[in-house]
């Protein structure tokens, strides 16, 4: 084997950056050459997660100063805020015009401009990037992705929305102006930030709806089921917090086009991964669990028959910080690298 | 003030049994006479329960060894398993003509004989009752409660659906053929029944849909929401498990009917809930969280604007072993009785 | 009956201030008048805690904007940071010298200053009302409380190891050199202050200890004990963070004195608290869960006999926001109001 | 790389059985080729545990229908109940002479006869067996381990003290008649079996002690603490219950022996430690979470000072279902067999 590909990670900090960190620890073809970190530059990683005392890594660098030229960075995973991310990744390709990145934040996601300023409140910073930037759900833009330089890794509910959704609206199977998706995601979706609303005793013990009819999801939920309807879809979509930190689990109601039924909405859906690594559509009826997909990069779809003539049930679940983020980030590594696309992320889930 | 009225809890060993006698202890009309539990007969309460080691109460007995006559109670609280029931609540009135029940099972909650045959696969074993029970909603059919000697006390799934629906049914404000409720409930729901399924290890970190297009509660639903339409509903419904102990919550989509706007259906339900003590209606677009009803015997309405034209999204919640259950009971208990509504059940939500 | 009593609460959105709101709001003898919160002033108390939707309270204002002669408040509830309070206290008694104040803080619990200084490292601000203040754990300071105008409230962790251990030593039952108290408390603890470590996806699924040999707890413990003992007594102490919200339970090590068993401490400790409305000894050999304590001014103590001869294992429970905190601050108000002592508090405990 | 060694797995449908499949699934070396499952016997495990869903896996069978010679199965994890395991494991010697087995049971860990009837209340029925039986604590008994045929994976808590302890003991640097050891647990270490006192609704939002006073586990401490000491050491330990899946934490209050501080026994731990892959000592004065180890085959040990002269307070932390079981059980397979120790068990800790 050649030597490993220097990778870096931005953001390290959190929980997506650390997530990258547990499993490319473990990647056979990289070694983790940079970790970056704003507010803890100078610490050491073991001092924001003492999980990763046993191991040798980089001491944590503010971005600033970093010099992207000389790095020598093969790929780089972008994992900071929101807009900060448009002016960093300018950066590094003005002056490292050949690394690859997937960037985990929602900068890139959206390919038209309009959109984008619409959902943000302010024009993108870098739109001659966006154009370039290709939408990293492997199992649907996988082609692209491959010849991709800056790649959006997509956002953890959007991905439990489109991998069960996209299939069955490339095939016109279901009625597009009568979707609904209800989604729970759990705490780690939210972040490290400190906020009031995320404390333990605010969360533990009870759930809620948020971001109810206005949520910034809805605009990639929308970009993608439009892309593959080939018309404008608009979808109802209500996002729950459960009281649990890995998982996202989606319940999507639908309605069969021309008399399609549930079971016929699986068959489509069985076909259509049934050489995905990473996706698994169970038998008939059976409905999925977060906890049967946590720490692994799986994605989980049952359908079931609704007692409304015509309606299906579908439910998918995914871990929100695996292949909702640095599991898919990885996986989408994997291809622009050329390797294996299993590589480093083949973990089987932990439960109980 | 008079003497207190004698009341007993059939089925004390289980949680809504508990949370019975939880309220009744500190209700200052009632003095708790008796307490059945078959596998725990002979045993006392702090036995089953530890909570109550401080307080005295009867020695569990079993349902065989009561003298329904000489009993002398004025009214008994029902929260047996299914089928058990009936049998049960047949016996009391035969040997206690003037009794009053309230009943916590799903035994009497379904007026049609057909519908109970279909849903439960069996023929049901005291039709005669069925006919006199009334369905022990008070918001919705409070005065037929108060003349009630048999009160089937409602499912919580049910009552956190039909609050926030029936008033806008009945206004013939929505359409009827597009209502989908996305429930979740906490996992006191599913009882004290060992099973590997509600283990703690099973349960925790994780969420889940069940009983996926066929949930017993349908039945329930089906006939509240007909008779308030005057016409056969038939609505999408999903339960789910949450991983903690209480609240229930509801997301409901429905479309507005003939050009009704969310800020109109919202306007409804603040009107038909104004005096209630027990339903509260949020602002227009404010949502409740479970966390907010814990303990207390109230219920939470939102009512928020859908992105997709027409739509509405109601969110209601509960406490599903309060107003889901022996809150909702001591309720019925008090309006029969002809005592204030609010007498005993009027606890803050206990947050965090 | 007279008129209610004015109270009034500082500190109202943190979780003992909304826990006295919650208490109070159904007690018999008081009127809620006056809610202080600095950064949420001019704000309702729903908009901090949605819980209190459906009830009337006072606006929330800032301290500086009260006028206490003024105010006509006839107790306080000072449920503000550390230091701040010994200011805040000092001004209302120069307003309102009549007023009686129930401190929630750790400002006045320690009577030499000197401990104070080592300890919180700073002069204390108001020493005079330092010696004025009585330390307010009703079981063994009941006859001093009830002439008391500044009471301060005890820890909760402090509450939880006194309870079961004075008694013990003023009975001079047990070795005062070798008592170790591991103590484990839920969240609510840790306040409502938004910081990282208190995150959910931080919290939840794990456990750990914190302050090991050096929590300023510790000085609380030190000066009680010394007090029951008539020397100086210095235990090792270690808190450790729970999982959940609510409870607080200390597993606490000792050896019998000239052959005291564990059976002659268990005697001790049921008679000493016999008559007790909120303290519960269990029966010899049974030990108490936090989950039989929740929401409830009760504390259970269990005894077991240790297989090291000589030893007993002493277990005590309590829920820290309740009889550790607000509970306990209310049971204070009602001695030094001269009303019954369970007035408003004797709610039975929320399991599950 | 030669052929796979081919494994069976005994108890498949447990929880130490489904984390051993979990990393086996991933073991370079070796071939799943045998799971029994009694009560499962002719399912699928993807039917008693769906996460394995994507994955191919021999049917569960039942014990009775293994051809032990047949079999030819290199290594047996034998993860059966308390004394079906001696029944077990007698039959496999006497139809594979030659098989290795690594049991997960507390059958084999106690190599005194009579100290396993007095704890265990009956006699042992496989004596000879538990003549040769190793006991599996690697950092303790690697060299023996390396050439046992039958080896005794120890329990979790045991680990969990044990790791912490024996150096020290064996140092002589700890007083032996003063130890105190308060440990908690997750609550995968009590099992999957259906038990009222483990469900959701029970366990949520609650802590307690257990076994207080007679906890099994102590012989095993008093054997391996005995064996370190070269005398017998009577330990106080206290177990209790946590409102999580995994993770053990030990805290433990020992004084120091001729004057070693602290320091000195902070210094001999991580000499000790100094090469093992799954023990790491922390700084001095760091103390462990559980949820740094979550998932992983590390053991976490911290070392701070009690304020109480001559005291130290050692905190340590394992996963219970890995270090604490499946994952030191494929640890001593990698020895017996051969193999790089941390081969196939070197997963970084999931969090958060």
């Amino acid at each position: 084997m050649a030597s490993k590909a220097k990778v870096g990670v931005l953001g390290a900090s959190g929980y997506t950056g650390s997530e990258l960190v547990r499993m490319l620890l473990r990647h056979p073809r990289v070694e983790i050459a940079l970790l970056t970190a704003e507010r803890s530059a100078g610490k050491q990683m073991r001092e924001v997660f003492p999980q990763f005392s046993p191991y040798e890594l980089p001491t944590l660098v503010a971005l600033e100063s970093v010099d992207w030229a000389a790095s020598g960075l093969d790929l780089i995973f972008c994992a900071l805020p929101h807009a900060t991310t448009q002016k960093v990744i300018k950066a590094i390709f003005a002056a490292a015009p050949s690394a690859k990145i997937v960037d985990l934040s929602a900068d890139f996601r959206l390919a038209d401009t309009a959109a984008y300023a619409k959902w943000y409140g302010h024009e993108h910073l870098a739109p001659e990037l966006q154009q370039q930037a290709v939408y990293g759900l492997v199992e649907i833009h996988r082609r692209d992705i491959k010849k991709a330089q800056l790649i959006a890794n997509p956002g953890c509910y959007t991905s439990c929305a489109e991998l069960p959704l996209i299939p069955l609206i490339k095939a016109k199977a279901i009625e597009l102006d009568d979707i609904v998706i209800d989604a729970k995601s759990g705490m780690t979706g939210a972040g490290r930030a400190a906020k009031e609303a995320m404390l333990f005793s605010e969360v533990s013990e009870g759930f809620n709806a948020y971001g109810v009819g206005h949520h910034r999801h809805m605009a990639e939920l929308d970009q993608e089921f439009s892309r593959a309807a080939g018309k404008e879809v608009v979808v109802s979509f209500t996002p729950h917090l459960l009281p649990m930190n890995r998982g996202i689990l989606s319940t999507i109601y639908v309605r069969g086009r021309r008399g399609k039924t549930p079971e016929e909405l699986h068959e489509i859906l069985l076909k259509f991964y049934a050489k995905e690594p990473f996706v698994h559509v169970l038998p008939f009826g059976e409905t999925p669990h977060t906890r049967h997909v946590r720490g692994s990069n799986m994605t989980f779809i049952g359908v079931a028959k609704d007692r409304v003539p015509g309606k299906a049930i579908i439910i998918a679940a995914l871990d929100n910080l695996v292949k909702g983020a640095s599991g898919q980030a990885i996986q989408n590594m994997n291809l622009v690298m050329g390797w294996p696309e299993t590589t480093g992320i083949d973990q089987v889930a932990l439960f109980p």
